[in-house]
């Protein structure tokens, strides 16, 4: 990236936060102390003590879970390759909300999976459009297979889905024998609300996705499935012929800062700077987007998703966004069948309230031209 | 496993001889100081710097390369499961020696490829007999895609391919339109003889996999790919939609390692302790495996390989060796079509010679037992 972009396009999570002093030291004393174990191979599950530290995590979404169904694995998105493998074979549906995660999607297209977006709202999925849907494909003699959310502050819209709609959807899945897989990597991220208990919570027959990247570090590689016994069993198999594990190092960072360190304070601290961010983006859209424009109002996460007039084209204002300094994420890439032209994608995790203020002034200059064009 | 039992199973290097004290410095200087980068998402490809200082690495194997077309993956294992995935479909045909790695045939088979085992001798795959099993499963209408070899050291036999057969077994793979996948993780742990260049220093067309975990750490999962550049950007696309990444702290970790420390004269001391541990065993292996029992002689790695007489079982021998104390791993599962029921493999990375020793006088015990049974 030129030195002076401003970007709202990656989803980094902010690290300048983390005790990394404390940390170096606990990585320092891990290596000296225990190196001949914490550089060697582990097992395939994961190290058992940060599978009990992990259940903590979930249980912050309400969701009791026995260490024993939790497979650790390097990143979440490796879970959830193993999980599509596992199910899909080419041509199978996979379920997911339209716009969704780049790299679900195209972890979906690369096992030849076909995606089909269901319909959503403001409140996430609609559980009457979500058993259409099923029903239409079936009648198309399509086998669906997964239904794939992010029901927390969705990536890239930002939208929850309502908790009066969630123990729904699990229902439909269960009765249409589809794999609700639920990912949540930014469900601790709440800057506003209660939290929304887990879908997973109520209902045990769905896989939940967990990670450490939003809310410690993305680089350690370290995220996590629950499971039902006998799919975390085999997802292990597939685990160990990828990866062996994920690496024991991180692993034991990872549980040592989990175990020894304010993790959830830090996290407070950090939820603090994504507010004021997402709030500075906020405050400044509707003087920096073309007229007509709408947005998505967060209460957590990394992004906002906004919607361009009718008739306009994201990548034609990203072209000149790019020009003035700033940078944000068309749309089309969140969906697998072309949609989304006049879309786009705000990250807030990264930059600066000022820098934000001064990204939303670049691209007012560029919805100016934009309009002038 | 036990207190007290002897193991000849695993094949975890031994890391006592690290610089540990120094490493827990380095990753805290790492965490410290550049803490918001090396726990940050990095590039898909690897680190720039760490994939120059693999080039270096391999170059001892006699392999020019350019940075660019390697890959960094979270261990050389997730290479071959992107590399199988890629090629083959069900049914296709992998070509391996017989023996070969237990994670490479349980990947050949997980992706639902055929698993040929091509005829060796003591100086490893018999052209010859590579080019005629190739005819024969052609003949049969079979579409063989891979032949993996594991020329150094083989994992489990110990076996090395002369050198005078590489550039023979390349050519019969490239006019066969086979790609020939080198896994050379042993190569640099050479205790006697001298170097014998990679089949990939000769033929730009071979894709070469490469790991850190046997000469420095296999728990910080580093390993990496060399391909033709089309091969190897293929590669990358499917590598970020399973790990994204491997461990940005294990990339660096690695970089610091090979780059600032003299990482080849502790490789130099560990091989000291191998060759004396293999001394060990081949000393002992006489008195203490049945009578009429062979096996190979390794000039490095970390495994010597067994057949017992005619007849005999290493299950039943395996049994009763573990009721005395000292286990080994039983040789079918080094073959995909259940081969290897009087063949099994000893590994000596990891205990002293003293417990090798005691190991072996255990094990003369079992053979005693064996044979009156």
């Amino acid at each position: 990236m030129e030195p002076g972009m401003i970007s709202l396009a990656g989803g980094n999570p902010d690290l300048a936060g983390l005790p990394l002093d404390a940390l170096g030291d606990a990585a320092s004393a891990l290596i000296r102390e225990h190196g001949t174990e914490v550089l060697q191979y582990s097992t395939g599950a994961g190290i058992d003590e940060l599978r009990t530290e992990l259940t903590r995590v979930m249980a912050r979404a309400g969701i009791e879970a026995d260490p024993a169904d939790l497979l650790v694995t390097a990143g979440s998105q490796m879970a959830l390759e193993l999980i599509t493998a596992m199910y899909c074979d080419p041509g199978d549906v996979v379920l997911a909300e339209g716009p969704s995660y780049v790299g679900a999607i195209s972890t979906f297209m690369g096992l030849e999976a076909e995606v089909s977006h269901v319909p959503c709202d403001a409140d996430g999925i609609v559980p009457d459009a979500l058993e259409a849907r099923i029903a239409e494909l079936r009648a198309a003699g399509k086998r669906v297979k997964l239904l794939y959310t992010i029901p927390n502050f969705n990536n890239p819209s930002g939208i929850t889905l309502a908790a009066d709609r969630r123990p729904r959807i699990a229902e439909i899945c269960r009765e249409a024998g589809i794999v609700l897989v639920e990912d949540d990597p930014y469900g601790l991220v709440r800057f506003e609300g209660e939290t929304v208990p887990a879908i997973r919570a109520a209902d045990p027959s769905v896989i939940y996705l967990g990670s450490l990247s939003k809310i410690f570090s993305p680089g350690i590689r370290i995220g996590w499935v629950l499971a039902p016994r006998e799919v975390r069993d085999r997802l292990q198999l597939l685990s160990e012929s990828t990866t062996i594990h994920a690496s024991t190092l991180s692993q034991h960072l990872a549980l040592t800062y989990l175990r020894d360190f304010d993790w959830s304070g830090h996290l407070d601290r950090a939820i603090v700077r994504y507010r004021e961010r997402a709030e500075a983006l906020l405050e400044a859209l509707p003087s920096a987007l073309p007229a007509g424009s709408t947005w998505t109002r967060p209460s957590g996460g990394f992004f906002v998703w906004a919607t361009l007039p009718e008739g306009a084209s994201a990548d034609e204002l990203f072209a000149l966004a790019a020009e003035e300094g700033v940078v944000f994420i068309p749309g089309s890439g969140f969906y697998a069948d072309g949609q989304g032209e006049r879309e786009l994608r705000f990250s807030f995790s990264l930059e600066s309230p000022e820098r934000i203020r001064e990204g939303m002034t670049r691209l007012a200059r560029a919805s100016e031209r934009y309009a002038r064009r």
